[in-house]
Formats: structure tokens, sequence, C-alpha cells
């Protein structure tokens, strides 16, 4: 992995805030595994240590993903779309992405007009988290 | 598909403009295709037509996923993440999702440190479209 180099970071348009999301997907299976946000300090760290890093709204800081639970994804490549404002990080999950346990954040679903949870906790997050991830 | 129940709508977390990112995904090969945003009213068709409506910010409108190039998206399934803050369109994309007359939007990564392009254009954007869909 290289550095951020300024032609990438260019090409981003953040937003005000100075983020831009990020989309987690298994490189191989091409499941999407969560959505989160980015800065471009986390973006620097992500290419440079090939650890994904996202930014923390709600914490206001560098989020090491797996930081707290070891369920850290390994950066296979990072894209950038169209307009330059989404971000799609091909990555090789370990353990589960979702803080609930589950192997994607997606576990809930419009089904016969009803919000149904379609996938089962894998790891309990008790054992996982001193803190949510 | 049903209407919009408040069950759904009350776990959704709209932003500080009505809003929430959506991502679209190839239902069957797993590709993602986009991301684009999504407010109560273009949930509410998505799910009572089949066939995925966001909101563009640009033009401040719904805007029905193909209603220019006839590349439109039907829905396969509406899931929603364990915060309630971003929505997985499962769909079956007819032709290009990308304005770009690429399949995808994400068709630019960082390789050896450079952004470079992965995708070809599969169909030309000015027989697709009269105005950027």
């Amino acid at each position: 992995m290289g550095v951020l180099k300024p032609t990438l970071l260019n090409e981003i348009k953040f937003d005000a805030d100075g983020l831009v999301p990020a989309i987690a997907q298994q490189f191989d299976t091409g499941e999407v595994l969560m959505m989160a946000w980015m800065n471009a300090d986390s973006i620097a760290e992500t290419l440079r240590s090939g650890r994904v890093c996202y930014w923390s709204r709600s914490r206001q800081r560098l989020w090491r993903k797996g930081e707290t639970s070891g369920q850290v994804q390994a950066l296979k490549e990072l894209r950038l779309d169209c307009d330059g404002d989404t971000i799609l990080l091909q990555v090789d999950q370990t353990g589960v992405a979702c803080h609930t346990g589950r192997r994607n954040c997606f576990y809930r679903a419009v089904r016969g007009g009803d919000l149904v949870t379609i996938a089962e906790v894998e790891a309990e997050p008790g054992e996982l988290y001193g803190a949510k991830d």
C-alpha cells in the first residue's frame, strides 16, 4: 500500500464536516458488511497500514476498526466512485463486522411489509467488546 | 411490496436534511453498483412500486433511477443497518448503473499509490441520457 497521494485526495469530495461515506465489502464473497465514515487522516492511515481506519462521528476520533474487538478489516483495495463522494473498501473481515455480533450490519429486511431480522448473532458482543466498536 | 409502515419509518435515522444513504447492490452477483440518498417519500415509493427511487440532492427532487436512461433498478429487498442510518438495496440492475456508462460507479481504484480506472464504458452516455441520471 502506498501513502495518500494528492491525486487521490484531490479527487475525493469531502462533505462540510470533512467526511466521506465508506462502504466495506468482503472482497471474495461480495457481502456488504457495513457503512461508516472516513476523513483524510483515516484514509491515509488505512492506505499506509493496510488496516481499515474510520472516523467515528460519535466519538470524534479515529476509529481503528477492531481495536477493541479484534474484528479487524484488512484492506484489499480502496475504490472511489464517479462523483468522488463515496468510497468502496474491499476488505477481508476477521470475524464479525457488526457490533451486535452479526457478520454484517444489514440484518434487518422489509419482508411482507414488516421489518424482520434475517441474520443471527454469531459472536457474543459482551465477549468482543468493552465498548461498542 | 407493501407500503411504508411506521415500524420501518420509525427505525430509520434520517440526517438533518431528512436523508439516509442507500447502497445499491446487484442481488445475485453481489456487485456494489452505487450509493445515493433517499428520503421518506422515495423509500415509500420504492417499496410501493418495486422500482428504486432516490432523492436527488443536486436537483432537490425525487429521482426515479432510470427515468431518462431506462437503466432501472428493480427492488429485490430493502435492508436496514444496525444503527438505522444506512439502507442496503438489493436490486436487479437493467444495463449500467453509472452515468458514465460503466456497470458500477466504483471504477477507480488505488493501485500502486495511484488512482487508476479499472472498468470500461459499456454504454455510451450520450445514447443513454439527455441529462445525467
